[in-house]
């Protein structure tokens, strides 16, 4: 049987995807100032002139990296494994907290803290950032569905602000037991908040 | 009159300071990967020679830079602002979150971020950020003094990496007012949770 024929546009797409996959590896293995972006291409398959016809620049291409990563991410959760019944906003967190502790939580500190002092990358990385953030908190909002919003919003702000803490924590090598404690403790005090 | 006489240890202890804020200026203003020896250096009006008697590597001579700014802060609240009374705690986190505000804070996650992917500087800054992170234990256990000491040590350890990612969101141009809105809820959280 012959192989279902690509479009020109579902190829571009699967470029896109390979070199944004490979942007992530290389930010991941190597940090911000150690990616380079021949280093990516040679990763992705793909020649400088390739790369150039979907992304102009390193902070462009990290962005929508991180973009691509959120994406895939939150998709994967909602088609799979959205919590339902009573703890769900307890799941919830769970989620939450498994997205800080990986992959994600390390290419957007990586890029923070670039972002800090490279302008362009700060002009790219802010917007989506933003997005990013609200879609954060529109997925908890469907989520758990009944209660204050505004409520809702602070408990989610501390919780994210909490686990890009311990996401930190995690990339300097702090101890593994001590982190599954404190998010032991901080789904105490959340759950006691709402009870209360 | 004539200036008093500098021993050959006090000019030695003179220029290493002068060499630390030079690394923690040009930290903060750069970035790690941004800096370079040559411009601290410069900065301090040192020779790379010079520098060599002090520390012998960028690693080193950030990381020392860490801990005495750290120590500096800490002996100025200590001598001058250590608070006292029934809302001592509360007045506590106020220094914590101040001190995460400012250039401690962008100097340790630059370090801590620099460290995830550089094994030299991850050899220097872990012993000392265990040290950090103890003396700031301590000096909660003396300024609370009462109370159960475990339960102190999980209050401090979610404020701090609270701080830390709020300390994030501020170095990619967060919302301040929101910062501290957060902190505000943060104090009663842990307030309530003391008194409850």
């Amino acid at each position: 049987m012959a192989a279902p024929h690509r479009t020109q546009q579902e190829r571009s797409s699967r470029t896109r995807a390979r070199l944004l996959e490979a942007t992530v590896e290389c930010l991941v293995e190597r940090g911000y100032a150690g990616t380079t972006v021949a280093e990516i291409c040679q990763r992705a398959g793909l020649s400088r002139g390739a790369q150039q016809h979907h992304f102009t620049t390193k902070a462009e291409l990290m962005t929508r990296a991180l973009e691509h990563l959120f994406t895939r991410l939150a998709d994967e959760i909602v088609a799979t494994r959205l919590p339902t019944g009573p703890d769900r906003l307890e799941k919830g967190i769970d989620l939450l907290w498994e997205a800080y502790s990986g992959t994600l939580s390390t290419a957007a500190v990586e890029l923070w803290v670039a972002a800090r002092t490279d302008e362009e990358l700060r002009g790219h990385l802010l917007p989506v950032d933003r997005a990013l953030g609200h879609a954060t908190l529109e997925f908890y909002r469907r989520l758990v569905g009944d209660g204050d919003a505004a409520e809702l919003e602070t408990v989610l702000l501390l919780t994210v602000n909490l686990f890009r803490g311990l996401a930190l924590d995690a990339m300097i090598g702090g101890d593994d037991g001590r982190r599954a404690a404190l998010l032991a403790e901080w789904k105490a005090l959340v759950l006691r908040r709402r009870a209360g």
